[in-house]
C-alpha cells in the first residue's frame, strides 16, 4: 500500500503544537505530508497591507490580509485527507471553527484537539469530527494507527 | 421574476434578532423563506438524551444532541441561498463560525453580523462573506435590495 | 419556515414498521414526505422476469429485478433529506447497509434503528449515522423535534 | 499507457484472501496499488478506547473505534479506482455492504466476491457491481485483463 | 408518498413510440412528467439557419441547429429521473447513444428499447442501463411498478 | 411536458433589451421565468455604501457594492437553465464576460447577443455559447423553438 | 510549464489509427499519456464468459463482457483531459457515441474524427466537440499546438 | 510541507508580463508550476483554420480557433490552484474576464492585476478575487508569502 496521507493543521498559532506533531511524525517514520497555515502571527496579520498597500481603516487592512491567508487555507484544506483543528485556551479562534466547517462540507475527516473546559461550547464541532483528542500525542497515535494498523 | 429566496439565520440564540429580521421582512412584504435552527436553548441542549436515552458522561450527552441538531443545520444550510451569521457578545459561538465555514465550502453567499469589538477576531469569517453588517436592519435592507433593487 | 422534509425508509420489509412511522407522523401533523421502496416482497422479487421476460438462471432473474428496484431506491434516496434504515432480526439485510453507505457518500443524514443484539456488528453503520434509535417512536420524536423544536 | 490502478479490498477480515490477491498481483507483475482496511481484528476493535480513553458503555467504545476506522475506509475508497468487496460465510458483514453502497454513490467500479449460497441475499449489491466473482483468482484475472487486455 | 417522476424520451424520431408511451401513462393515471426533444424532423434540422441566418456550408448549418437542440436535450436530461432511449431500425442514431452516455455520467437511471437484431452492437449501452426493454409496453409496466409497486 | 424554463439576462444595462425580450415572451405566451440583475444603474453602484456605510476610497465603495450585486448574480445564474449575455456598444462590460465564464463552468447553456463589430474580440465567449444571436428577436425565436418546437 | 496531458482514444477498433497517433506523438516528442480501451476484438468480446463462466444466452454473455470493459472505459475517460473519438466506416459504433456523451457530461474536451459521409448523422456529437478532424494527422497537429503553441 | 502550487496566467498577451513573473519566481526559487495559454498571437488566431481547414466566414474561422484554445484554457484552469488575470490598457479582453468567471465558479483563488484606470469597470471581477494587485511584483510577493510565509 503506497499512500502518502496529507494532514492540515488548523487553529491555535500561539503554541508549538504543530512542531510537536511534526517531530513525533518524523520520529515514528510516518509517510505524512504536513500542511499548515502561515504561523508567523505578525506576517499573517500584516501581509495584506505590506504587499498590496496601506489602509486607513482596520477593517480593510484585516480584509486584505485575511483574503491572502484564505488562498493558502482553502487550497491546503482541499489537498488534505485529514484536517486537525486545535482550540487553545486564550483566543476565540473563530477561524479554527470556520476551517472545521469548511472541511466538513468537503467531506474531509476531522480530528479536533481541545481541553475539557471547552467541551460543551465545541459540541457541534466535535459532532462533525471523527475523533476528539486531548492532546498532540493522541493525534499522532491515531495517525500511526491509520497508516500501519498498530496500536 | 418569480424567485423565492431562502435565508438561514445562524448563530446567537440568546437574543431575539431572528424575530426582528422576520418582522421586518413581513412588514416589507419580501418573498423570503426564513430558515433557522432550534432556538429553544434547553431543548437544543437536551434533545439527544431526552429522545434517545440518558448518558452518564457529559461528552456523550452533548454528542447525541449536537448530532440531532446538525441534521437540521446541514439540511437547511444546503437549502438556503444566503446564510446570515450573527456573532453576539457573550459566548464563543464556535458553531456560528462552523456554519459559516460549511456554507462557504458550499459556495453559499454569507452575510455576517457583528459589532466592531470582534472585528479583528472575525477577519477570516468576514473575508469569506459577501457583506458585514452592523445590525439586523442593514441585513433586511440588503435583502430588500436583492429582491427588488430598491434602496 | 416553510420546508417539507423528505425521509426515505430503507431496510426490513417483513414487519409493519413503515406504517407505524407513517401513522405517527400523520397523527402529529408533521409536514413530511415519506418515501420508501416497493414493500410487496413477491413483487419486488419477481418484477424483473415478470415484466422483461423469464430467466433460467436464478442469478439473472434476481439481477433483472434488483436493477429495477435500484431505480426507485437511488432516485428516492437522492430526493430524501434523511434516510432511516431499520435492521430487523431475521435476515442479513445487506441491501439496508448498502443504502446506508450510498446515503452516507451523498452526505445525507442517516438514522439507524436496530436492537442491542446487533450493536457490535453494526458499529460502522452507526458511526456514519446522526442517531441510533431503538424503535420507531424514537424516530418520530426526532422528526418532530427537527421540525418544530419541541421535545 | 502509464496508469497505476488502485484497488481497495473491503470486507471479510477472517481469512487471508487479501494476501492471495496481493501475491497473485505481484506474481503477474501488475502495476496495481493495493489498499485495504486495518485487518488486525483486535486492533480494529480496540483502537478507539486504546488511543482516546476508556468507555464504560460498549456502544461508545465501538463508536470511537469505528469512527477512526472510517477515516481510513473513506479516504482509501475515494482514492481507489475499483472497490473489491468479499462477503464471507460467517459474519453478517454489514460494513462490507456499507462500503459497496458508499463506493457506488461515488461512481466507483465494484467487483463483488461471494459464494452461491448468498446470491439471493446479495442481489442488490450484485446489481450495482461491474462483476460478481466466485473467488480471488477470477478477480486477479479481471485485473490483468483490465491492465493489459490479455485473457 | 408524493413524488412526480420525470422521464426523458430520447432516440428514434421516425415512429410514434413517444405517443404510445404517453397514452399508456395517461390511461394508467401515472404521475409522470414526460420530457422529450423536438420531434419535428424538419424543424429540428433547420432551426439553426432558420433563426440565426443561412450558412453555405452544410457542416455549419448542422452545427448551428444541433447546438440549439442540445440546449433542450441537456436541460431536460438533467431534469429527468429516468432516461429512456429507443434505438430504431433505420438510422445510426448516434445521438441516442450520446444521450445515453451523457445520462450515465450524470448517474441517471437508463432504460433502453431495442430489437434483438442490435443486441451485440448495443452491448455497452445495455451494460450501463437499468433495464433493456423489447418495446414500449414493457417500459410503461416498469414505470407503473416503480410508482405503485404493482405488477 | 410541464417544464418552466428559467433564463438569466446578463450584460448591458443602458438599453431596454430586457424589456423587449420580456414583452415578446409574454406576447407569445411562453412559460419562462425571467431573471435579471438590478438594472437601476445608480442603485447598483451605490448599494454598498448606502446600506453598509460610507467609504473614503472608491475601491472599497465599489467593492462593497459589487459584492452585494454578486449575491444576486450568483444565485440567479445557478437557478437559470439558460444564461443570455448581451454585449452593447459603449462599455467594456467585463462583468458580462465574467457571467458568461461563470455560467460556462456550471455547464449552463449560454446565448450571446452582440453586433458584428465585436465578433473577433468575443470569439472565446462565442465559442462557449450554444448560440450567437444578432438581436433580441432571434433570442425569443430560439426560446420559442426550445419550448414548443415551432419555427 | 510541466503538464502531462492525458488523451483517451475511443471508437473504431478495426483499423490501426491508435498506432498512427501514438507513433506521431512519439516522433514529435510530445509529453502525452495515451489511454485506450482493450483493442483485441476477440478478447474484448469474450472476456466476461472467459473469466467469470459461460452463459447460454448471448445477451448475458455480452453483458458480462461489456461490464468489464466499462470498468476500463469509465476509469480512463475520467483520467483523460481530452477524449478523441473516431467513427469508422463499417460499424454503427454506438459505444463511441456513448463515450462521447459520457465525456461531455464530465466536461472533458472532445475531438471527433470522421469522414464527410457521416457529417449529418454525427451533428449532435460534433456540436459537443472542441474540434472535428478529418484524420489522425490533424489530431496530432492539434495536440502539438495545445502543448507547445506551434503550428 | 511538500506542495507544488500551480498558477495559470490569463489575460493580456501583448506585453511580457508572464516572463516577468516567471523570472522572479525562478530568481526566488519558488516551487511553482506556471501555466499559461498559447501566447503567440498569430498562432492563436489562426490555429483553427491552419489545422482543420479554411473558412470563408470570419466567424467560423475564429470559432474553430477559439474552440481549440479553450481546450488548453479549460484544462489548465482546472489544474491551477490560483488563476492570475491581467487586464491591460489596449484591448477589451473579454476572454480574461471570461476566464475569471470560469475560475470563480470552480472555486479557484483569483488574483487580478490592473491599473487604477479600470477600477470601476472591473469591480465585479475584483469582488470575486482574493487580491487585486497593481503589478507583477506584487503578485510574486503574494506567491512567496503563500509558499513560505515571509514578507
Amino acid at each position: 500500500m503506497e499512500v502518502t496521507w496529507s494532514i492540515y493543521l488548523s487553529g491555535e498559532i500561539h503554541s508549538d503544537w504543530r512542531e510537536e506533531i511534526s517531530e513525533e511524525i518524523i520520529a515514528k517514520h510516518l509517510a505524512i505530508n504536513i500542511l499548515f497555515p502561515v504561523t508567523n502571527h505578525s506576517a499573517s496579520d500584516n501581509c495584506g497591507v505590506h504587499i498590496l498597500g496601506k489602509e486607513e481603516n482596520t477593517f480593510w487592512k484585516d480584509h486584505k490580509g485575511a483574503k491572502l491567508n484564505l488562498i493558502r487555507t482553502k487550497t491546503l484544506i482541499e489537498t488534505a485527507d485529514i484536517v486537525i483543528v486545535k482550540f487553545g485556551e486564550k483566543y476565540r479562534q473563530w477561524n479554527a471553527a470556520f476551517d472545521a466547517g469548511y472541511a466538513s462540507a468537503l467531506n474531509k475527516s476531522i480530528i479536533v484537539i481541545h481541553s475539557n473546559e471547552h467541551q460543551h461550547a465545541l459540541k457541534e464541532v466535535d459532532a462533525s469530527a471523527s475523533a476528539v483528542a486531548k492532546d498532540q500525542h493522541q493525534v499522532v497515535k491515531i495517525l500511526k494507527y491509520l497508516l500501519d494498523g498498530s496500536l
